[in-house]
Order: C-alpha cells, then structure tokens, then sequence
C-alpha cells in the first residue's frame, strides 16, 4: 500500500503549530467579546443556491462541490450524460457546496433568523473555509478566517470601534508596526466624478487597488487602455498623491468635491470617525487615511479598511468595510447596513514567525512530568500525580517502566517545563527533586512547595 | 428569490447556543490538557484512498464525496458515462471526501509524521465530521467529535487515565448521575471460547451488543438463528448475568477461563486496571464492570468503554478503547498500540439541556450596556466605555441615539448582565447609576466602583 498523502493545499496542524494557532484565535475571540461580539457558526456545507453568484464567475469556479448521495446519475437527462460536459452536468449532481467565506453564510443566517435576532446584531466567526484556487506559498484551499461585523446600524461607532479592535488584537499579539489603513468608497466616487469617469468607476477602481504593487506609471497605462484622458489621469494623480497629516488631507479633497454628494459624504464620514475615536480618548497613530485604498470587492458602499504589518513579506493580514446590501442578495426587501472586517490567520501566524514574536508561553504541553524506575517508584508517582491534577497543573507519568534517559528525551520533545524523577530515595523521604527543563536547574522540595511552585 | 435554506442535517449555531456549546469544549479541552494531551488538527478533505474501506461498506456510502474541480468529466472513459453507473464513475469525478471520524485522520497523520513524533504520543482533537446519514433527532450529518488517543504504549496506565479524564470532564460539566462502562475484548473471546462459539465471534459480539435495547429472550433468538445451541446459550447468560461487586465478577469469571489465555488476558488487564486506580488514590464509584459490553467497531482489542449519562433519553454520550493496528490500514509494518475515546458533544448539549444543568454563567455577552439619549451623553459614554474595557470588562455602547426603552430591550434579548444610563445629570455629577438586568436592583457608584464591581 502506498504511503498515505494530503489533498493538495491543506495542512495538518500538530501540537506546537496549534498552540501557536490557538494563541492567535484566543486573542482575537478575546477582543471580539470584550467589543461585545457574540460567537456563531454555521455548517461547513451550504446548498449551491445560496454560494453561487455571490464571488463573481472565478469564485464560482473555486467552490468545492459536494457529490449528491447515492445513486446521483439517476435522474440526469440521458442527452445531458452524452453531451460530457461538465459544467451542464454539474448542477444535476451536486446540490452542496463547501463555504467560500464567512459573509454569505452570515448573510443568509440573518436572513433565516430575521425575526429571532435583535439588532444592531454583532456577531463574530471563527471557522475554516475552502477555495479550490491553486495552491502556492501562503495561498492554501482550507483556511480560517476570523470575521467581525454589526449588521442593522449605520452608526459610525462600528468603524471606530473596528480600528480599536484591530489595535487591540495587535497589542494582544505583540505586533507594534502596522498601518490601518482607512478610505472611503463615498471618496472614491467622489474622485471618479471630479475626474469626469463616473461610468467608469469599476475599471478606475481596479486600477487604483493596484497602484500599490504595480506604481503610478503602470495603472496611468492600464487607465489610458481604457480610454481615460491625459487630463483625467492628471487630476487623479494630483488626488492620489496627496501628502500630509489626515486632516491636510480631507481639507485638500474638501476643495474637489464640491459638486460631489458622495465626496463629501465620505470626507464627513472619515471625519467623524476620527473625532469618534478622540471621544474615546483612542490612540489613532496606526490609522492613515489612504485615497488609494480601494479594495477589490464591489460590494462596500461606505469606509473600507486594510491593515499591514510593516517589514513583512505577506504584510496585508486584515480587511473590511461597510456595505449596505448584505440580505438584498436573498430576496430581503428591508435593507440591512452592516460592517465587518476579517483577520487572515494564517497571514497572521506567517508574520508572527517572520517577526518571531510568538510568546514563548504559547506551548500547550504537560507543566511536569514524572519519571520513575520500577512498579514501585511508578506507583508513588501516581499518588502525586493525582495531587498535581487536584492543583489545576497539566501533568503526566511516563507509561511504562523505561530507561531514565528515555523518559527525559520524551520530557524534553514535548516541551514539558519540569520533570520530577522518583527514586526509592525519594518514596522513603518525600524530598523530590524538581528540573527545569529549560534551565537544567535542580531543585529539592517538598511536594507542596512543587505545587505552589508550578501553580 | 426564494428564501435560503440550511442543507438537511446541518444546523447554524447562534450565540446563545455557541456560549453552551463553547462551556462544553472548554471544559473538555481544559481536561485534555491538564492530563499531558496536546493539540491535532487535520484538513475537512481527505483523499478517498485515506478514507474508503475503513469503516465497512456501509461507512464508504455514508461519506461525502467532493467533485473534482475544472473539467471533471474530461478523462472518463466514454463507456463509463454510457453505462449510467453512478457507482462506476464516481471514483472518477471524486478524488476528496469529507473525514468521517477523526480516528482514521489521526492514523494517517501518525505514519506520515512518525519520524517527527515522539512516542508515546497522546494528541486530541476536537472537529466536526461528516456523514450521509438520514437525519433524524440527535442525529447530524454535521457533528463534532472529541477525541483523545494515545499511540505507542500499553501501558494500561492509559485505560486508567481515560477513567480519570471521563470523571473530570463530568464534574467540570456538573454532571453526577452516570455510569462508566468497561469490559475487555479478551473477556469476551474469553467467552466465546468458554461456550464454544470461537468461530462465531462477530454474531455473538454483534448480539450481545444489543442485549441493553432488545433484551435477553430477543439476543437469545438471534443467536438461535445464527445456529447457536441451547447449552451454550445458557452458558452465555450464566455468564452475562453475572452480578455482584467488580472484584466479585471478576472471581466469578476466572472460573470459567482455566483453558482461555485471551479471557486470563482480559481479566487481568482489567484487575490491573482498577488497582492502578487505587493506586491514583482515585474514586471508581462511577465505574461498572460490563460483561455484557461489546461495542461495536471491531478494531478494538484490549479494553472498551461506554459512557452513559444516567436518566436522560439519549445516555450514551463516550466510548472508546484500545487497539493495536491502529496505522496497519495504511501499510505500516511496525504495530503500534493505541488507546482512545470520543466524546459527542451533541448528546452532551442535549443532556445538559434535559437536566438543566448548564450553569447561567455559559453566556457569552457584554457585562456591561452603556445608554445614552444624545451626541453629548453619547461622547461621554464612549470615554466611560473605553475604561471598561482597559480593564478588560466586556462592554459595549448602543450604537445609535434611540429611545431608553429600545436600548433597555436590547441589553434584554442579549443577556447583557448590566446597563449604565449617562444622561445630562450624570455627566455633571460623574455619579453613575448601575442596574443589574436579572434583579432590576440599581446602585448609584463612582466609575471606579462601578469597575471594580465588575471585574
């Protein structure tokens, strides 16, 4: 039989990965829930009906889809079988499919439970989702996002309070230079209509979200393509490269947008998220107001915002904004206003390591670990062994009777922080020798003074 | 557009759920962890090779096939497609499956890795899991499991430990009233040998199965059926009903196994097994020796366990056992043995839901509400909320100016434990007043009494 293999693009998660992982995940559900977010979770599997359409042709493309049970030919029409082609086929036999992101499953969640959830309803995700996209370095087909949004309230408090919790999660996570960086899709529309390409807006904004990886030189070329005018460029780039602090910045646009009702909207409501997060007596030195943030999806329609760890190879770990649409997708006739974010764990944990700033204390291993000789010594071991367990401390005994050599190896593998080796010497006089693992330091105690010592 | 619904047997897990789901987890993980179990994680999709023919033909119906993505149709021979053969074409279209327990994942993950691993190694693992089943109550096509195993010893320090663990996990759940069942593999080829019946091992085992559902008379019919004599059922139920105290039982069975080494074997493992209890100095009030516990997975080999919650509808909420070909399936030459147990979290939640027995403090919600009726309470709100939270007490404000009454409702329906309502009064005085939602009990504090009352 062959050696067992992985589906391409998915990974195990052993021990000191996942305690490296779970580090991450209780830092950011631990902020979720101080903002006052409460957890949900929804089935790995959605009917297609309710993923399809929603991620444009390419994401329909990479939703993995699930084989009806059974007989699942049955019912196929025999000229649908004899044309081979797999996309008229597919929809005859397959109904599931496996969750893209955490928005739609959100989306259609509130839609089902309409009447049950009191609003403002702030929830937040947790869970893996699937893409079958080419698997490369960082890109994988399952992975976890961790999402955050407020649906059934326009109140700006939610974007401020956005940018409080991404500070925070950085605090919790030991990273302390990133950018937030905040737009406004009011401000983009804005700038598409002082630079007279209102019809043009999507391939503007395609174009803008690149300035960052291809340069200015490249999107005037991409833009021209288009059919944008030397003036039009000009005027745009007089925009985009506007320098100065956040509030230099809204005054120069405010001179632009008079004739644009979405330009001053979104300059207004840049402006009070920042006087927002002064009422909050908030450090706002991470956040940078970025006219050329303009973030791929089409669905935003208010602040959008995208985080980056600085000096990191894979710096963009975060990313959201406000959309007023969420339902309407399901047939909702009311208009639901929401806004979120999401953090890219993996993105996360990769800068962690570049950075090598996960704590060493992430480890999730045994406190103690007891070593012994014979059935005798064993069996001692087990009487303190229950004793530690009473105290709260993650302890365990070596199983079988082994080399002493052996059962340090094992110890110091694991990454158990002390070991206790028990000896006749040791059953006759309760004086116990306790190790650090890390230090090689010994030390004699007694078995409480091991207990306060370890607690 | 119609209305969304969830795929059959999956559900959504709102906040009130999630917070009684996550009070299961925790304490079951705190409990892992505590007893030198570290954590695993492994990918939703497995190869088909990885999954199929592990659990009997039934079992490789139940899994949920992923249709290849791109062209999937492109390389099946034309003749397949002509036959109709769902059967024949799906190993075609389908090279992933969604992972059907966690056993066999954890299997693959320890021949692929064995060379990283340090044995013994005792992982656990807590993930959802996929079966085609037919719905029906209790029973999911979405569930999750929680699973601790240890590989590479046989020491039966580790059946002892699963006692220890089960026990903990019921008092950190609060549950009293339940009975762990063990038996052991040799007792029960023990007395197969003893009545006769070697060659018929898997209907006897099967039958005495179902002696709890369909009692003695029902078992005994089938066997009738099966071509079993008379003598040796009534051999069989001498033995089966056995009565009496562990030590009792035991010394009732030794008689019967003079000339069987399997049923020595089991006795034995089994005697070991309570003294090493003794040993721990631990409690095994809850602990019932079952002659008649068979389990039904025939990988197991030395001890089984069957966890039954006492006087609730659905009891069986554990089992587990050790076995010793654990990583053979995938072409492993060296044996290693294993012992391990699951838990369903689904039955526990509904268990804990039919004794009421969950404890208030599960909720996941703000501690505190903050209430406001304009832009200048509003902005003192914001100051008084981020004091909150710098000392970490989950908190949060109501986004928009609305009425008392509707943010009052709000802090209801979400289980906020306390509001604070600023108006003009008490942004000039800085007195505060505190309502307790559960009581209506209101006390007039300082902010700072007010935090420490709550932390």
């Amino acid at each position: 039989m062959e050696k067992p293999t992985l589906p391409k693009g998915t990974r195990d998660f052993g021990p000191s990965t996942m305690a490296k992982r779970q580090f991450i995940f209780n830092t950011i559900r631990t902020v979720f829930q101080k903002f006052g977010f409460q957890p949900l979770e929804t089935p790995a599997m959605e009917n297609l009906s309710t993923l399809t359409g929603k991620y444009g042709e390419e994401g329909d493309q990479l939703l993995f889809k699930i084989l009806n049970s059974g007989d699942f030919l049955k019912d196929v029409a025999p000229q649908k079988i004899e044309s081979r082609s797999s996309k008229l086929i597919t929809s005859e036999i397959a109904e599931k499919g496996l969750r893209y992101d955490l928005t739609v499953p959100f989306a259609r969640y509130v839609v089902m439970n309409r009447h049950e959830i009191s609003f403002p309803f702030k929830r937040y995700q947790i869970q893996p989702v699937w893409r079958a996209d080419r698997p490369q370095k960082g890109r994988y087909r399952e992975f976890y996002q961790c999402d955050a949004d407020v649906v059934g309230t326009n109140s700006l408090i939610c974007e401020a309070e956005i940018i409080l919790m991404i500070t925070e999660v950085f605090k919790g996570l030991g990273i302390h230079d990133y950018t937030i960086k905040i737009n406004h899709r009011g401000i983009l529309s804005g700038i598409a209509e002082t630079i007279g390409a209102c019809e043009n807006e999507t391939a503007l904004f395609a174009a803008i979200d690149k300035l960052d990886k291809i340069g200015e030189e490249k999107v005037k070329d991409e833009l021209r393509a288009k059919g944008f005018s030397e003036k039009s460029l000009t005027n745009l780039f007089e925009i985009l490269n506007a320098k100065g602090s956040t509030p230099e910045k809204i005054s120069f646009l405010t001179k632009f947008f008079d004739n644009s009702e979405h330009g001053k909207k979104g300059l207004n409501d840049l402006q009070e998220v920042f006087t927002l997060l002064k009422s909050y007596g908030a450090d706002d030195a991470h956040v940078e107001f970025d006219v050329a943030l303009a973030r791929g999806l089409s669905y935003y329609t208010g602040c959008i915002f995208e985080v980056k760890i600085n000096n990191v190879s894979i710096g963009s770990v975060s990313g959201g904004g406000r959309y007023d649409n969420l339902t309407q997708t399901f047939g909702d006739k009311e208009n639901l206003s929401g806004v979120g974010f999401s953090f890219g764990v993996d993105r996360l944990y990769d800068a962690l390591e570049e950075l090598q700033a996960f704590p060493k204390e992430t480890r999730l291993s045994s406190k103690v670990l007891i070593c012994h000789f014979d059935a005798e010594t064993l069996q001692y071991g087990l009487a303190l062994l229950q004793h530690f367990r009473a105290a709260n401390i993650a302890s365990e005994i070596y199983p079988d009777v082994s080399k002493l050599k052996k059962q340090l190896e094992y110890a110091n593998k694991k990454g158990v922080a002390y070991t206790l080796v028990v000896g006749s010497e040791e059953v006759k006089s309760g004086a116990l020798t306790l190790k650090n693992m890390d230090t090689g330091e010994q030390e004699k105690l007694t078995l409480h003074e091991i207990i306060q010592k370890l607690q």
